[in-house]
């Protein structure tokens, strides 16, 4: 059994509260068992110098955790003045992920700025950031819509995240919390769209090796818990459930 | 009339949310009106360098605000790579304030870490934050205590804070949001103990200034408004209350 | 007895030595006991970022200590990589403070550059930085007068600071050296306009508190102090006394 | 056809340089197509410290390119003072990857450090550099072996990386240059042990996404060309290659 | 009898691998002895800040070593955030030294960024560049050249820089290796032209001092290491040996 | 004739302002024409970590410029939160040219930072900085000495350094004020003994060069100015004059 009574293939209670914070275009704090991360979604008229000019928009997406979100308190990366390895790893994986459903052009010039902000870490505080980030950014990209400053809704599909793990008595876990995390041998993140087509797969055997039959494991299981996701992030963004993927 | 309607003395409301996050020694978020502060408190067994060997402990202090806790997205310190004068002002203020009511020989070579992390911002976050973290902290302090680590409860008095200012066509008001303070000629923020002696006086007429009347009448509307925060600081720490300033 | 021989409410000898570096538009070095400040006073054609189009001047300051103006030797923070969160603090009330008695709409789009270099430290390194600075930003604004680069004197004021606390045996104390300071309980920087405005009020009881009948002993021999200060100020800027807070 | 004349599921040419330079306990220089990474691997008496003690040792990688390792001059990170996300995701891969096929305890409390240093990039320089890494890591841990430093030799298989992507044209691809990198819309490294495990699997669909059905295309091609890789390692590291896996 | 058995006045054998590294306008891998630089020069249309609108050119120049290329390894520089004193006095004798050669007006507004990478040192890694990087340069100029992008060519003169030394019991010698340098008493490091004139000159007697005679010595046995380098130089650019010091 | 009518080989009128700052062990402010700088001397009773338990000192010498000493002001370099490389050149110049006449074995485990600040720059701020950093270091080793901290005078003879240069009219001149410094072809830095052997010679030619009899005149009016400069360090420090260069 596993610690928290779940089945293997049984993610934990996933919530989203909408409109969390006042200030941003688009805000939800989603909460995954007890890991809860607030996403937020700023839009900025402008994008990066790289961008500049080629008509196209850009998403960008920053993650970070409060000193005491997890059981001992880390020191702050301003006071050190440096963004860890891990926290790049994971900004980069968030802006990449989410955009894969968005099609830039239809954004115009502008920048969707995605700040995810861990204030409890239970595990899976990365893929619960990208399953809450693109609530965020869709009710911020609703509010262009409706103001009309984009012709075209640009997302294309649902999109979420979901770990699975190999336990070393349980085998194959769905949604690992941070006592299955910390023992797992093999931890893969997983990236769909509502279609179930893959957007990122990553899979570390952390001085350990899977075989591709856990590997097809893992990925049946990863499946169902992300269309178990884009259903509860339809429900949750019920007014502009209609919009996504709708192509003129 | 004040733009929220108040009257020139009167505090927005104010809420303590105990225990928000569930890993720190104490944490609570505090509400003061549209104005969010998560304050943590954390007990590291060990003092900063400085302290080693006398016998005392320490309690420190972090201050950030999301990105986009404001109205405009702000640049993450941790990516500009260095913490702001503001920041570095904020967090010494907050140390210092609560140092004021703690017996540091009581605490034995402990730290407490404070983190305020705004996650909402109206004006006031430095003084929400001061009033929330001595919350945060006697919840914490309250633990070391039942669990026999300290024989002595070290909390002296409460100490809560707030602002004041001069508004243009007002004239002297309490506890400023973010559109009042924005126009006020002078703000001033006071920090005072429950016996309500001052701890920190801290007053600014940025490309302006004030006379010795101005400041008779900002002080007494803030200790009133001092007073009434230390009674809901009394009422959440309920439990606790009967230890602070107890001296054997 | 205070441990210099001065009376509760004496100021320190205090000295200007007028254009003490060559090449800035205005430089003096001030020495209040002890302690030696060289300030001074640059113009800059242009304002910083988000000060352009406005029409109107800024004032930035920066201070330092040479590594051994103080009884141990300091790292340079140049070395560290960073400035302090003190340094910052200081920084930022020096050129608020200038501030306060600049109509900054006469300047023109100009920045006038203050740096505060403390060579020798005895105490009281803030406010005589503050006090040497409006000497040195004096000289160097009436330069850009007799050159007729602004039609109007924009100073409209004279402005001093001074430090004030309660030392535990005498009371409370002006103009505090740094022995003094090390043992008092509460220590506040005054800065006021040579008309007796209050422009800053910084007030701390580190480890401690004060009363608000305390506090107005402080704030009368701080405005007596100030006074003399002015009248300093006067003497030392004798040929350009007459255009202070002249309004045409 | 591929743009350099390939079948879609062959590699490019692999050269292995043997003690490439001079100093280090392992040194290879790997040549992949025209990319050119040299893989040092240097021996440390102790370890980080958060492995003191354990009684393990630990593998740290490091990736750096030469600015002019690329079409364009890039600058360098030592003249920016940090290091990218992208440098630290490579580098953090690399000791991952290592250690999947090391065992720790049996190194007793070493460092082994793996520098990689692109000299020329042409695509695939991560996967080079863990191919080559393990190649002049094998040298130097066969020395500490001879030595009788260490009494068990350590490493437990072969290890090698490869990319394989989705070319928009051709399909699914192995081992792919710059031209098509730059091209592919699906993008995957994968690590794998001489076994056939996987130790690694990281795909990437900028702005894209593939099925299951495409990856599991991208796995055969890519387990083929670790076989390869593998083999290769094996021929160059002849003298050693008794050891490797052999467990007492 | 040197340690590797030269004479006192004999250089180490020298060796120029043109076009190492694909991607660079100009790339050289010198070899001296045991030290190995990889040389690359890149031209890039524009100036640096304080040079546009000169119409003049420019040559920066950066030098790193890799962290194995010597006995110890060293901290990568890119993970320390800054480039050491010793780095950035290299860096910049190499640029001056090589701007002495080139007539800056005839460059147009460019900037020829020099790439030294130590992959493995013997001493002389400074000197060593030197020489390197002006074949890179004159490769790369020569590209500008016959693509007609200037009208002159603009390098004047050879240039090469080498290592004289008092070893305290063979006294003065030149090229050290590293064994050499470790013991020697005074370590000078001469830059000059084909026609024999001084470009830099620097001498440091570390915890020692030297006499005139003894420089005059040093420069001697410098002046003719140096012509040989200088032909090495010229054989190795044999089809733009006729270009360098042309003038129309 | 020289800009300030001085004769090629005549150096500026020379101070040195005794015990200048109060709290250093050793300080003069030097005065070399319109040059001043603040050199201070402290004594620290530990070494840097690489010379611990060698049983010799060491000296440590750091440079700065006040943003105002020139006639642009300049960003500090702590604001910046880095030194640049010329800064670090210089101090790791002093640091060096110090060492050559202290037996560090005599000084016992102990660093004397040496700190030139210079407060009004006029040209040859580094020679300045050397000859003056001598004084001070002499002042606080005087005191070590008479406090029988260390048994033997470690100073084994007077250290001075001037600057010549080749002007592009007059030719060959000692001691370049910032005007001359502009204009020179040829720029060099001696340092040199009481007794006349070289510690540093610093020879360049900024897109220039020059021949070995320029270097000949070039180093004898440097050696004459360097005897003068001894004989005046000689007087200023009259009372320890015996102590130098005395062996038991």
């Amino acid at each position: 059994m596993r610690v928290d009574g779940r089945a293997k293939d049984q993610l934990r209670s996933v919530h989203f509260d909408m409109n969390f914070v006042k200030h941003p275009e688009g805000s939800v704090l989603i909460t995954v068992g007890d890991t809860k991360v607030i996403c937020n979604a700023s839009i900025e008229d402008r994008v990066p110098p790289f961008m500049r000019g080629s008509g196209k928009g850009w998403i960008s997406a920053e993650y970070s955790m409060l000193p005491r979100a997890t059981e001992q308190r880390n020191i702050r990366e301003s006071s050190k003045g440096k963004v860890s390895g891990r926290t790049m790893e994971i900004q980069r994986l968030i802006g990449r992920a989410l955009r894969a459903v968005v099609t830039l052009e239809q954004l115009g010039e502008r920048t969707i700025w995605i700040d995810c902000d861990v204030i409890q870490a239970d595990g899976g505080t990365r893929t619960a950031s990208i399953t809450g980030a693109f609530v965020a950014m869709t009710i911020a990209v609703a509010k262009l819509y409706q103001e009309k400053k984009i012709s075209t809704f640009p997302i294309t599909d649902y999109l979420a995240a979901i770990s699975v793990g190999i336990d070393p008595e349980l085998g194959e876990i769905l949604d690992l919390n941070y006592i299955e995390d910390s023992k797992a041998h093999v931890d893969m993140n997983v990236v769909m769209t509502g279609a179930g087509h893959f957007v990122e797969l990553q899979g570390t055997g952390e001085e350990s090796t899977f075989s591709r039959k856990q590997l097809n494991t893992l990925l049946e299981i990863a499946e169902n818990g992300i269309k178990e996701l884009c259903l509860l992030q339809k429900t949750a963004l019920a007014e502009h459930a209609d919009l996504i993927g709708k192509r003129e």
